[in-house]
C-alpha cells in the first residue's frame, strides 16, 4: 500500500489509553442487571446471558494468561476507528500471551459463515493503525441470526481453536451478537461473544454507552464541509445551500453538525414527528426564514436536512404505506408505467391523494413508479434536499404575488455521507476505539460472553476514562419487527428533552434570522489539545461539560 | 464573530515570508519585456504599460516612505487565501507608514464603481488572518472594462486619496486590471493598478506565475474527500463512485486530485479534445475498466470527471453549437416544450442528430429545452457524472448479453466545488498569499502600475521564495472574444507534454486495473513539516521536485 506523508506520520500516533487498561487488568463486578424493559420476556429468551453484572476494569499485578485465539467481524456500514478497535484487540491479546492469534473474517458475518478469513499479523496491523475504513478485512450486511449460520460458524471456531468472537457493529449486529452468545452458551460450546458499539449515526447509546464510535469523526468531517459551504455562502451571498446528511432514522448527525456550524435552518426528524408537522409546515418554516433574510438583502443561507426526514412526516409516512399496499395489489406490476400514475391516483384514499398531488411531479412519479426488489417504495432514493428546495421555491413565488417575498432564491444541493464514513479517525475516535478493542480483549481474557465492551467518562482526558463491559441483554426490550415481537437493543433517537436538542432549540431562532455561521475547519491530529482532543458537542452537552 | 477553537488557534499562525520581504525592500529591475504573442498589437493597445521590466525585490536599509492609501478589490469566485493577501497588504503598508490606510471595496468591482467601501482596520484584519472565504469585503463578478466605470472609480480614488488599487482575481480580472492601469496612465491620473493571481482552477499560470493561489487548498480539500470515498469504496466493495470536480474549462484540479488519490479513472478534458474522442469513446474507456475489474470480482471503483469535460468532446461541442443556432431561430421560443424536441430533431444535421439520439433522454431534453437568459444551452447544468454513469451502465448491459461483462455495476455520484473554494488556507496558501499581498504593497511603494505581484521558487522553503512583479502585458496575446479581437492573458490549460500529465499517464493503466488508492486525509496546520508545508504535486512535478 502506497501511503502519503500524512498517513505515514499518522501511523506513529500512539492512542491514549485509560489508566486502568494500560497494564494488567482485573475485573470489578457490579450488581446483577435488568433489561431496560420487558424483563420477563428477555430473561426467558436469554437464560444464559441475562442478568449478568456490569464490569469495570482495574489495574492489577501482571499474570501470564492462558493461550486464546480470537476472531473478529466487522458488521454493517463503515465508521471511522474500526481498524483501531482491531489494533487495540490485537495488541492486547498479544501482550497477554504472544502465542495468542487473531483471525479476521472477510467482508463481515458472511466470512464467518463461509469460513473466509485471514490471520491478522503484526505486519498487517502496522498498515492500518489510526486509519479510516474497514478495508483491512472488509465489512458486510449479512444478518447473523439463524441457527445454521451459528453452527457453520462453530465449525471454523473449532478448526481455528477460537475462544471468542468479537462483533463490531450497530444496534442490530449487537443484538445478534447476544443471540449468538446465548446460543453458544446454551449449547455449552465454550465460545464467547463480545460486541463493540459502532455507527456514525450515533443511535446506539444509552445509560451505559456514552457514544458509538465513528460519530465523532463523521460529524467533524461533515461539519468541515458545511462550514466551508457556509463561508462560500457568506462570501458569494447568492445561494441557499440545502445540505442533506446521513444518519438513517436518527437526526443525531444533523443536530451535532448544526451545533458545530450554526446554519440558518436545521430540521430534526424526531421533532417533526412529535409535532405532527405536514410537509407544508416544514416548507413554510424554511420559506419564512428565506423571506425574513431577504428583507435584509441577505438572499443566501444554509439548511441542514437529516437523511430520514421524509419518513418522519406523518402524512408522507401514511402515503408511502398506502402506496406499498396499492403497488402490491395483484396485477399492479402489469400496468404500463404511463398508466400507473393514474392507477395509483384512483386507488389511494382522498387524504393521501391530496398529499400525493401536493408533491413535485418528479417525486410523485418516483414514489409511484420506482420500487425495490420487495416491491416497496424506495424512500432512500428520494432527494429530500431537492424536494424541499423546489417546494420552498414554489411557495416563495406565491408569496411574491402577495408582496410577502421580494428577494432572490437560487439554490445548490449537497448530500454528505460517503465523504465521512471512512475518514481517518479523529484523536477522540482513535483513542476511544483502541480502548474499546483493549476492553474487548480483557472481557475475553476474563471469560465473559454476551457483553459489549464499553468506555465511559469520555469527556475527561483519556487517562481518566473508565473501561469495562455491559451485558447486552441489559439494553434490550421487545419490539415488533416484520410482524413479530423480537428482543432488540433500543435505538436512541434524538431526545427532545435532552440538553443537545434544547441548546439547539434555544439558539435556532437567532440563527434563522441572522448569519451566525461557524467554520470548524478540518480535523487536526497535531496542535493544541483544545483543537485536537475535543469530543462532540453532543457528548459534551450531555455530560454538562459545555 | 463566534469562532471555534481551531479558528482561534489558527488565527495566531504567522505566515512564513520570503527573506527578501521580511524587512525593507528595494527593487531590482530586469530587461524590458515582450508579450507572449501579438507583440505589435498589444504594444499599440498598451502604450503606457507595455515593455516594462520584470521586478525582483531585495532586502534594503530602512527608509520611511511617503504616505499612501490603497484600495483593494476581490473579483470573481472565492479562493482560499484571499484574506491573507489583504492581511499581507495591510501589514506591509502599515509598516511602511502607520498613517497609510487600506480601503476594501464591497462585493467586488461593483463596490469600486458604486463607491461602496469600508476602511480595513487592524481590528477587522485580526478577525480574518489565515481564514478562508472572501466574506471580509465580499467578491463579485461585475466586469470592470468600461471607461465610464473607470471614471466612476476615479471619483472615489480622489475622494479617498488612494494611490493604488489592488485587484485580486483570475485571468480576465487581471486583464482588466491592466486595461485600467493603462487607462489611468494614459490620462495621467497618477493612480497605480496592481493585480494578484487568484483562482482555484489553476489556469492562471505561465513562465512567471508558478501557481494561482487557492489551487493548493482546494485540491487538498477535494482530495481529502475523494480519498475518504475511495476508502469507503474499497471497504464496502459494491459501488462505482463518479466524482465531478470544479475547475471550469481546465482539468488542473482533476489532474492534481488524481495524482494525490490514484483513482481508477480520471478524465482530462484537454486530452479528450486533442484525441478528438467521441462520447462513446469516453464511455467505452470507463466501461473497459469496470469490466476488467469485474473479472477479478472487484465491482467497485472511482472515476474523477473534470467540470468542463462535456464541452471538450468535439461531437457534443458541435451539437451544442448547432442547438444554440436552432433555438435562436425566429419563432423557436413559441413552440411548446413537447413539440420542441421534434422541432430540434428536424432542424439539426444528420451528424448532430445521431449524437443527439445517442444521449440519455433526460440529457437530450435538457439540451433541447433548458436555456440561459441569452438563449444558450446551459452546459454547466448538465450532470456529466450521471450522464457518463448511465451511458456506461447501458453499454455494460449490452456487453453482458455477449458475455463481455459479467459483474455488478452500482453507482454513487458526487460533485465537489463549494466544499473547497472557501476552505481555510493550507500553510502553503496562507504563506503564498501573505507574500503576494506584501509584494503588491512593495510594488505600490515603488511606484509601479500594470504589474501583477508574483512569488517564485515556491517548492523551496518559504524563506527562499523570490518575490517581485511581472508586467501584465507580458502575459498577453490577442484572442477572439464575442467576435472581436481582444488582448487577454493566455489561459493555461493542462499541458499534455508537461510532467504532471505525463506522470499521470504513465501510471493510469495500472490504476484502472488494480486498486491503488491513496487516502490523503484532511489538511494539517500543525505537525511534521512534510505533512503541513508541501506544495501540490503539480507544482512539485513541474519544478522537478518529485
Amino acid at each position: 500500500m502506497k501511503k502519503n506523508v500524512l498517513q505515514q506520520a499518522r501511523a506513529a500516533y500512539l492512542p491514549k489509553l485509560p489508566k486502568s487498561l494500560q497494564g494488567t487488568v482485573k475485573v470489578k463486578e457490579g450488581k446483577p442487571t435488568q433489561s431496560v424493559d420487558n424483563q420477563e420476556e428477555i430473561k426467558e429468551l436469554f437464560p444464559n446471558t441475562y442478568g449478568m453484572p456490569l464490569i469495570e476494569f482495574e489495574s492489577s499485578k501482571p499474570s501470564k494468561m492462558a493461550k486464546m485465539n480470537v476472531g473478529v467481524i466487522l458488521s454493517g456500514g463503515q465508521a471511522p476507528g474500526g481498524h483501531n478497535v482491531i489494533t487495540g484487540l490485537f495488541d492486547t491479546i498479544k501482550r497477554l500471551n504472544p502465542e495468542n492469534r487473531l483471525f479476521g473474517f472477510i467482508l463481515g458475518p458472511s466470512g464467518f459463515v463461509d469460513h473466509d478469513y485471514i490471520e491478522i499479523t503484526e505486519e498487517l496491523v502496522e498498515d492500518y493503525r489510526n486509519t479510516g475504513g474497514f478495508d483491512m478485512i472488509g465489512s458486510g450486511r449479512t444478518k447473523l441470526d439463524k441457527e445454521e449460520q451459528f453452527e457453520k460458524g462453530y465449525e471454523i471456531v473449532r478448526e481455528l481453536d477460537i475462544k471468542a468472537i468479537v462483533i463490531i457493529g450497530g444496534d442490530d449486529s449487537n443484538t445478534n451478537a447476544c443471540i449468538l452468545a446465548e446460543y453458544y452458551a446454551a449449547k455449552n460450546y465454550g465460545v464467547q461473544v463480545i460486541g463493540c458499539p459502532k455507527t456514525i449515526d450515533g443511535d446506539l447509546k444509552n445509560d451505559q454507552i456514552e457514544t458509538s464510535f465513528g460519530f465523532d469523526t463523521a460529524c467533524k468531517t461533515y461539519s468541515e464541509l458545511i462550514g466551508n459551504i457556509e463561508r462560500d455562502c457568506n462570501s458569494a451571498r447568492k445561494y441557499w445551500h440545502f445540505i442533506k446528511v446521513m444518519g438513517r432514522s436518527a437526526s443525531h448527525i444533523a443536530l451535532e453538525c448544526a451545533l458545530q456550524t450554526q446554519p440558518n435552518i436545521c430540521l430534526i426528524s424526531e421533532e417533526v414527528e412529535a409535532q405532527d408537522l405536514t410537509l407544508d409546515d416544514v416548507v413554510t418554516y424554511i420559506a419564512n426564514s428565506v423571506a425574513r433574510r431577504a428583507e435584509k438583502g441577505e438572499n443566501f443561507g444554509t439548511v441542514i436536512i437529516p437523511e430520514g426526514l421524509i419518513e418522519f412526516i406523518p402524512a408522507i409516512k401514511n402515503l408511502i404505506s398506502e402506496l406499498n399496499d396499492v403497488l402490491a395489489m395483484p396485477g399492479a406490476h402489469l400496468i404500463s408505467r404511463i398508466e400507473q400514475i393514474d392507477f395509483v391516483k384512483q386507488q389511494i384514499s382522498d387524504e393521501n391523494l391530496a398529499v400525493f398531488n401536493s408533491l413535485p411531479t418528479s417525486v410523485a412519479h418516483q414514489l409511484a413508479l420506482d420500487r425495490d426488489p420487495h416491491g416497496n417504495v424506495q424512500v432512500s432514493l428520494i432527494e429530500t434536499e431537492k424536494l424541499l428546495s423546489s417546494m420552498v421555491a414554489t411557495k416563495l413565488e406565491r408569496w411574491r404575488k402577495t408582496g410577502m417575498f421580494n428577494g432572490q432564491f437560487a439554490t445548490q444541493h449537497h448530500f454528505f455521507g460517503y465523504e465521512g464514513r471512512c475518514a481517518a479517525p479523529s484523536n477522540f475516535d482513535a483513542d476511544y476505539c483502541y480502548a474499546l478493542g483493549t476492553s474487548a480483549a480483557q472481557l475475553i481474557a476474563n471469560g465473559k460472553t454476551g457483553y459489549m465492551a464499553i468506555v465511559k467518562n469520555t469527556t475527561a482526558p483519556a487517562e481518566e476514562w473508565i473501561a469495562g463491559g455491559v451485558p447486552i441483554t441489559m439494553m434490550m426490550n421487545m419490539e415488533r419487527r416484520n410482524g413479530k415481537r423480537k428482543p432488540v437493543i433500543r435505538k436512541a433517537l434524538v431526545d427532545l428533552e435532552g440538553v443537545p436538542f434544547k441548546t439547539f432549540a434555544e439558539q435556532r431562532g437567532e440563527w434563522s434570522k441572522n448569519t451566525c455561521f461557524i467554520y470548524p475547519g478540518p480535523i487536526q491530529y497535531w496542535g493544541p489539545t483544545e483543537v485536537c482532543d475535543q469530543p462532540t458537542m453532543t457528548l459534551a452537552l450531555e455530560q454538562g461539560k459545555l
